[in-house]
């Protein structure tokens, strides 16, 4: 039995609009959903308290409730990045993605649960489509409070895949826009280089909304706008991982890429250069590097206090040398140039978000394989929900443009979710 | 009178080496200098404890004592910012760089005065050479503290100019080194794109040390190698901005040239390409754009605690729209691009680090003219100490060199400073 649920963020402010329904009654609706559903998901480690009687938020976000990954700050609720060094601490001020949220209207329904610090090691919360299995990680609990529709959106940070990869196994749209796009600031740092914020909702028109609303760069928002694959050049991204792909990923792939045609795109194979392949091993040196570099001061004062797991990763990026640190950003300079001239040949492209359907277990959030490139090399990417497996378990696909392109990757995105709910 | 005394971090090793001197005898006489002599500077907010009885750090900096600027997260102390919004504000963990002087040895003596979010609005610090002038902001207590001698070394931030600045003011080292080379991680944000942790120290061997302690990169260390500008190639950075610059800096500018010659370097006049010009104008649009986006949870919550110079930036910087921003985003990295293109025709740049000696003035920190540029193209950057001005007041200037060259920055610095000390 699913408990996958979504509420669609963009259904919300029609609702608002026509007048059946306020931003209190929404409010109070999702609050009551969450606080009795929550029990069986683990997808909030604390709630903000309700809005005071009479407060009422303006804006493009009005009556919308957000999770917020427990890795950005919030001046009203504790952030303890998924570690008890944390415990109870409380910011002086909001991160200014969460500031943003709120001038938009939105309001914060509590703080979602991530991994430690972002990184591997599991926390408690479930994947709404099957509790046995993982809702795939770090941003685990925003991921699964919008599938199980306890809010219409969240927030949550991608080093490796932490964003397209929960939002894969959940079944909900995710974006990582470019990078920089959305600020980071106000979230623990874990890769400077490569930390991305990002941002969860029901659907592809939905997140764009909300990046719209959280950016001010109305460009990205859809509305109603039709949207259609007619003339759309999309590049099947060949790499030498693909083996790695489940066959179930495989047949979702090669589906979306004949519903694109069929709609009107022109399919061309994109085979990885070796500049990017570079940069995708290049990945895990910068995230070790920096990681064991940002969590120094942990380290030194509370050993005691971080899992084995994360432990161990940051003694391996302690132990890399500064110059293999230096050729592994040069290779990154390098790749970035690469993934730009990509898109000479081709609008998007078209990729899996994940080896396959979440993996049956509490005890790993997945591999960010198919992800870690793209969060280096800074591209937007979205990933579009839609697809089953023989279990009925969702399986994500991604679209990935060029820098700067984010409203063509949604767009795009919202095509193929589109064109895959009318099939 | 001047108050100015710096301590060399080289000089400090050698008597330890030597054993004619402790670790602790060492940290207990820059204490106690510093403590009877911050009354009259102000370039410490607090100091910490002494370390406990019996505890003896060990490394490359035993016995250093070090001024944190007080953007930097420190467990042991309140971190303010310069900001009554995070009095007593106290973090769960050191900020990597401090975390990192600990590792090597050092010890924190106390948290240096740093202008609001290290941003224009002056604190209370006051300049050694003469305590009626700004020290240069934003690292105001970090530079004064070395300037003093109440410190062998310190840390400190760069958004715009607010480590070469400073140091020039202050007559002494400074190091704005390359992009990333040392973490931000733990300093509050102002411009994720341009924030760069940087370092004082009486003099360029003795911030090169630091750095080399600090960053974990041997070859950064000039120990007692000899170093000489014969075969330097030195571009003289000439742009529109150099009338802006006083008369007694242009003297100091063109002594420093004519000893470098003499010293066997040889000269190249280097224009300004438009990219750089138009790089060094986008800066502002940078910084503030994302000081807006930083501190926005600061402005909402706390509006009334924030100094009406500070408001005002955010203010303007909150009006610049996503789409010139992305535009000051892409001119910066075609400035990068032609910054890097200019070591095909030089070694190092030599160009004024202000735009002359301190202000005589508390209520302002001076321009960063100067400095904007580097900080946005990430090219590593030293204030090289030694030149005056006819009121005996330090004039700065900068060497400059390609991206990732910081070895070659700070032995070019070493050069021209041994040869302003010898003539």
């Amino acid at each position: 039995m699913t408990l996958a649920d979504p509420r669609s963020l963009r259904a919300l402010r029609r609702r608002i609009a026509s007048g059946d329904s306020t931003p209190e009654r929404e409010r109070a609706a999702t609050r009551e959903r969450a606080v009795a559903g929550d029990p069986a998901i683990g997808a909030f480690v604390r709630f903000a308290e309700p809005l005071p009687e009479g407060s009422a938020p303006s804006g493009p976000l009005a009556g919308v409730s957000i999770g917020v990954k427990d890795i950005f700050d919030t001046a009203d609720l504790a952030t303890e990045h998924g570690s008890p060094i944390y415990r109870d601490a409380r910011p002086r001020a909001d991160a200014p993605l969460v500031a943003a949220a709120r001038l938009a209207g939105a309001s914060v329904l509590g703080k979602t649960a991530t991994t430690e610090f972002a990184f591997l090691q599991p926390c408690a919360t479930r994947n709404p489509h099957d509790t046995e299995r993982t809702p795939g990680g770090s941003s685990s609990g925003s991921a699964a409070a919008v599938a199980a529709g306890f809010v219409e959106g969240a927030l949550g940070t991608q080093t490796a895949g932490s964003v397209i990869r929960p939002a894969a196994f959940c079944g909900v749209a995710g974006l990582k826009p470019s990078f920089r796009l959305l600020p980071t600031t106000g979230a623990k740092p874990f890769a400077p280089t490569l930390d991305t914020a990002g941002l969860f909702a029901a659907g592809v028109r939905d997140v764009a909304t909300l990046a719209a609303a959280l950016s001010r760069r109305a460009d990205l928002d859809i509305g109603e706008e039709e949207v259609s694959a007619s003339g759309l050049v999309v590049g099947l991204y060949r790499s030498s991982i693909d083996d790695r792909a489940e066959a179930a990923m495989h047949s979702a792939w090669d589906d979306a890429a004949r519903i694109l045609e069929q709609g009107g795109a022109r399919l061309a194979d994109i085979r990885e250069p070796p500049e990017l392949a570079n940069a995708r091993e290049a990945q895990p040196t910068l995230q070790l590097f920096e990681g064991a570099q940002s969590l120094l001061g942990e380290r030194m004062r509370h050993p005691e206090l971080l899992s084995p797991l994360l432990c161990e990763a940051l003694e391996s990026g302690g132990a890399i040398e500064p110059a293999s640190y230096d050729r592994a950003r040069r290779t990154a300079r390098i790749g970035r140039r690469a993934a730009t001239a990509l898109f000479e040949r081709c609008d998007i492209l078209l990729l899996p978000s994940a080896i396959g359907a979440a993996p049956r277990t509490l005890q790993s959030t997945g591999d960010p394989l198919f992800n870690r490139l793209w969060t280096l090399t800074g591209n937007p990417c979205v990933n579009v929900p839609g697809f089953r497996d023989a279990d009925g378990m969702p399986l994500g696909l991604s679209v990935v443009a060029r820098f700067g392109r984010d409203a063509l990757t949604l767009r795009a995105g919202a095509v193929l979710e589109e064109l895959v709910a009318q099939r």
